[in-house]
């Protein structure tokens, strides 16, 4: 069992990283709100203590370093509502997918828009319940699934449905793996304190305006599920984090549909954890596709 | 440049594990054959000394142990005759997708089938070549690419028809991700010896019978192009593999399929580089699926 309650990792006011047991004030339920944060010696996955230094947070970064993430696995179609406005069948069984650690991002993070996906319309959002794994699972049952969870995050796998759907023969990785495409934050609540994941309610706003709000109980497969599922035959490592999927309300899904441009500022949310506030950002790059 | 010519990394006679620089005996030209290799210090990716020290070989182990590998990058049908005894017409771009770190193995690894692997047919190899990426590399042209390789490999595409193709909805993550079901090796051979990764000959046996034996001009996106691709926009870091994709005669490819089965050995081969030999074994798990 981990000794925090809501993991953050952050710049302090002295300039330093570190990670922390977030100290949220009165009233406040968003992690990307707090302004300060004991500071957590040792290590997430192993041995590691809360002390009693107090840090004031400047900036919330991905609360998981690089380093500490092996593995971003997605699903794809994994909310009833949204394989339906996508048009496809419920899948049998749950459609996988991989973002590489490069993807990874922080709650204040920009998502940056490279040459490839600026010159096609087709940029997407995609609010998601992030589970992260806290140690090695391999062929575990849906029962003791939930044992294996350090905590749960919100993150958004953003997607470029024309690299995603077009130009990738079929395959998902072109489109939705991008450097920082996948914000996850503000930070992680120890599974101790979230009992059922499939009760949450899970939203995106886009400059403001709400365009996903649904719950994590239209989930074709659960987070327990999905995790036996995907150990079999392969191990789950600490540090792992699996994306499980988005509900209706996508922009590729509306008529017109709705992307994402150079400025826009999109904030998930999940009930219980917080917000991520991204802004997209169109960066200087060098084309040679 | 790297101070080695043959990296390896290998379990010696002293019980320690090591990375060397492969000492290859006259006339041999295969990694997997060597006997004995010069101990290598420092950090593989940066600073390091190939020593005087010559330590005796027990076991070859993957060339990277699993820590220095971030990403498993690979490409489908990125072999003209692959992609014509697919029935799939040539692709326009790269077709991208993952492996976790954990489907990683080495040249003498079992490939190891659980449970879900077993219970339908379809078991599939795939020789590739295998581009180790030596530096961060981030909007690189062609012209410069393999300027960020630090050298190559040969590996084995692990592949389960059924669970790639059909209940995978598409996504050919689950039929490609399994433990050990990328076994690469025997070494990485120094881009510096290697001056045109497009004129390599290629080749697997099963039990002893060649089943794909092609050419590495054979691809439709070449090294160079295909690390420029996935560069755009994306980081590649130090230690990343690419799998460049298999020529035909793979099992599914035949009539009537060839299938592997438990006790099968598969051998990928690439020129200049050496083979790895992977025996297939069904492994006992909890089926839960």
């Amino acid at each position: 069992m981990p000794a925090f309650s809501r993991l953050v990792r952050f710049l302090a006011r002295d300039g330093r990283t570190y990670y922390g047991d977030a100290i949220l004030p009165a009233g406040v339920s968003d992690i990307a709100k707090i302004r300060q944060a004991r500071v957590i010696k040792g290590d997430i996955f192993g041995k590691h203590d809360v002390t009693e230094q107090v840090a004031d947070v400047r900036l919330l970064l991905a609360p998981l370093a690089r380093e500490e993430v092996k593995t971003v696995r997605c699903l794809g179609l994994n909310y009833e509502q949204h394989a339906k406005e996508s048009g496809m069948p419920l899948p049998k069984y749950p459609v996988l997918f991989y973002k590489p650690v490069t993807s990874l991002g922080g709650p204040f993070d920009i998502i940056p828009v490279a040459a490839p996906a600026q010159d096609v319309e087709g940029l997407d959002y995609e609010c998601e319940l992030v589970a992260v794994m806290g140690r090695e699972a391999r062929d575990v049952a849906e029962s003791e699934a939930l044992d294996y969870v350090l905590g749960y995050a919100v993150g958004d796998d953003i997607s470029h449905r024309e690299w995603q759907l077009k130009r990738g023969g079929g395959q998902w990785s072109l489109g939705k793996g991008f450097d920082g495409w996948a914000p996850f934050g503000p930070g992680i609540v120890s599974a101790s304190l979230i009992k059922d994941p499939q009760t949450l309610r899970i939203t995106t706003k886009v400059n403001g305006k709400t365009v996903q709000d649904s719950s994590t109980k239209d989930m074709i497969f659960g987070v327990a599920k999905t995790i036996s599922f995907l150990s079999q035959g392969t191990t789950l490592l600490p540090g792992d984090l699996i994306f499980t999927g988005t509900p209706q309300g996508v922009g590729s899904g509306r008529k017109p549909p709705l992307w994402l441009r150079n400025g826009d500022v999109v904030e998930v949310g999940l009930e219980g954890v917080g917000t991520c506030v991204n802004r997209v950002e169109h960066i200087e790059s060098r084309p040679k596709l």
